[in-house]
Parts: structure tokens; sequence; C-alpha cells
């Protein structure tokens, strides 16, 4: 039974510590969305002790905070749902108006057609060093 | 500009406190799926400040633990979006492998018809007892 994020960092590593790591989400119609993996294996939120729930969501609320500020998101969107990939991990998604499936989910059907403006995209770059800023290195 | 959220319970209220509520979703499909919506008016989890945080994971991982253990679901899911209702609230989803959607979101295209089994529908009513087992009432 090989484990995707068990095997591999499952992104660009933005940020990690002990307990986890914050990846960069390679997905052009939504720049700045990141996952906060946590590096050992488990399922759920509930198989977690209770400090390790608060050290996972310590980093999602300053990936979530870091993506905010950067991105001048609309709405922040969280999800840790893992049914094809049981490994926890949290998505972080930021939101806008124009955005391909606003206000669905990300994972429903789009509303429209993919039109990313440049400006959007190039912000994300800074994201890493938002984070750095809040936890620091 | 009216909130749904702070206008009406938003459901049948399982539990509450001063700070929350977790009421029963009207979702035939998925039997056992809760929210826990939080009382005041906030967008997002890095508008509360941390006190409140805390306090609204530990209601959602209670929640989590009750439907795990009512429902033996196969996966559980969390999200908290808001793109249409922005007030805070967590969707906590049982996933099973034969439900309308799986692996795939709540949100996405279905994968099949549906079709529950009349017993996971009536493990939902024990979902309240639950909580306040874990949480008090």
């Amino acid at each position: 039974m090989s484990c995707e994020l068990c095997s591999s960092p499952g992104g660009a590593v933005l940020w990690q510590n002990a307990l986890c790591r914050v990846v960069r989400v390679d997905e052009p119609d939504y720049p700045g969305f990141c996952r906060v993996i946590l590096n050992r294996h488990a399922r759920e939120m509930t198989d977690l002790d209770p400090g390790e729930r608060d050290g996972l969501m310590r980093v999602v609320y300053a990936v979530e905070a870091a993506i905010r500020e950067t991105m001048g998101a609309q709405k922040m969107n969280l999800a840790s749902l893992g049914n094809m990939t049981p490994h926890l991990h949290w998505h972080v998604i930021p939101r806008f108006s124009d955005d391909r499936h606003f206000p669905g989910p990300i994972w429903a059907v789009p509303k429209r057609e993919s039109g990313v403006p440049a400006e959007r995209t190039a912000r994300a770059d800074g994201i890493a060093r938002a984070i750095i800023a809040s936890l620091g290195p």
C-alpha cells in the first residue's frame, strides 16, 4: 500500500516543520492555492492527538492569513477531504468572484471559462515570504 | 444585507453553546452530514481570535468523532467554504465508498445513482446522543 503523500512532497514546498509542510498547488485556475500536508501518515483530524491537531491548524491559519493578505482574496476556502489520498492534508484556496467556479466549490462544474488576470498569478509568488514572516523560516 | 445564518438556525439544532451550534443537514444522499455554525457573524477562521478558533474546532472534532463512531464512516470530510453564505460554518460529512460522489467531493458531478441503505439513514439518529456524550448537554 503506497501512499503518494508519504513517498513524495506533493508539490513545491514553501515551508515546513517537524509536523507538516506547506506546498504550492500547480493549478493555473487557482493561483495561490496551497496545501498543508501532515508529514506522518494519518487519515483524520480525530486520529491526531490534541497537540498535533492544534499544531497543524496553527499552520493552516497562518497559511490562510498569508494567502488572504498576499492575494487579496474575496473568500477563503478550507477543506480536508482525502477521499482519493487518505493522508491528512488541508486545501487552502483563495477565491474570487470571477474565478472559474465561484460561488461553487472548486470541485463543482465550472461556472465560466478560465481567465485569471496575470497580476493575480504574479502575486502568488509572495506567499512563501508571508508564511515565513508569520511562522519563521 | 441579511444573512441566512444570522436570521435562522440553518437546520435542526442537535447541540449548541455560546459560541456555535451543530445542525443536522437535510440531505438524503448524506445521512449523518452535520454543520457546525458560528453563532456570531464572521467570514473566515482568521477573523476569529485564537480562543474562538480553538473553541470552534473543539466542537468540529467532537462532531467528527461522533459521526465516525455513529455512522461507521469510511472517510470524514471537513470543509469551511462559505462562498454563497459567508458566515463561518463547517461541513462535517461522513463518506462511504458507495455514496453518490465517492471518491469525489460531494459538490462534484455524481459518480452513481443515489442509493443509501436504510440502515445508514437510521443510524444518523444517534449522532446527537454521541455529541452530548462527548461535549455535555
